[in-house]
């Protein structure tokens, strides 16, 4: 197998992340975003949407999308187990995973392609959307920081791939200047002791 | 297991089409979206987020969120399979479920959310969002109907929950007037395939 990187690319960093918490080392090659490097006509023939991160297996075809990576890793490699074990396990996580990319992830790149100079070469970018973005960021934390009271993950007794999502939601939302609020608690807690893991680092 | 439904609602239809295919028979509580019932202090109980649909299990806990109640029903009940039997099967569905979903499904709702006088009440509306939102529509059918060349279903060489999102998006599209453009052959003959199963009724 031949992993694509995207470097800071939130999505190839979860999957750095994964690979990391699963113990899976798989040589990489890294695509730089900034210099357009996912819109050749080359990489195109990896990722045709010009998507990163990729996967190349080891029969010359190609998965993009960095949840169905994990997810075909996940079905190689069970243990430690990330994605669930049971059907509640799985629902659970599915659950989780599902309302931090739909309801903080999006918002977060919302604000981050519609609003950041940085982004102008890349998105037409909508100044209106971002705006009505920030909010939506702030009233989700308020909600998750109310869910997380008493727990240490944010789904079952352990970490699992929603807590890979939350950790690079939280730390691609200060892209676009959004921390978490002060009064915050018990998120803050949560996000130090998944920045605290080695994983985090990958 | 209750299903609280969400009647047209594109992901409460999404489980009902995946019911019907799977055979499994679940009664069901619905919820008037148009009337708020999703917003009640009640539902609220079942759905902290007001999402619908929802799953009850019989131990009294609930999975919100369509694809986690699905992936919840495909891991107690495996046939017919819908959502991958191998590795490669599993990625491969995964990567297109995600696929009509960020790329085609949340742009739809983009436009009818925030440009459809019908959902003034329920959505703070950003109609440059809207306007943004409809060629990127119209790009991805082209996009799609160029990789549907030659094949009858999304992915696999049979039908799968990636199949379920695209009929749902292509009905969809329709409430903000969004239909697939008359040069998408293929993309107009799948549509009718998908639209011809006895689950499109569901």
């Amino acid at each position: 197998m031949l992993f694509f990187d995207g470097g800071g690319a939130p999505n190839a960093r979860r999957v750095r992340i994964y690979l990391s918490e699963k113990g899976i080392d798989i040589p990489i090659q890294s695509i730089d975003i900034m210099k357009s490097e996912h819109k050749t006509e080359e990489y195109k023939k990896i990722s045709p949407l010009s998507q990163v991160p990729a996967l190349e297996l080891d029969d010359g075809t190609f998965i993009t999308e960095s949840i169905a990576i994990c997810r075909y890793l996940e079905a190689l490699y069970p243990e430690p187990n990330l994605m669930g074990a049971d059907p509640y396990e799985i629902a659970q996580i599915e659950m989780w995973q599902r309302r931090l990319e739909l309801l903080l992830m999006i918002p977060i790149a919302s604000v981050f392609r519609h609003g950041h100079p940085a982004m102008a070469h890349l998105e037409n970018q909508v100044p209106e959307w971002a705006d009505a973005n920030k909010p939506r960021i702030i009233n989700f934390y308020n909600w998750l920081d109310n869910q997380m009271n008493g727990k240490d993950f944010i789904c079952l007794d352990r970490y699992t791939l929603a807590d890979i999502t939350a950790l690079t939601c939280f730390e691609f939302a200060k892209w676009p200047k959004i921390i978490i609020p002060e009064n915050c608690k018990n998120l803050k807690k949560y996000y130090q002791m998944l920045a605290d893991r080695p994983s985090a680092g990958a």
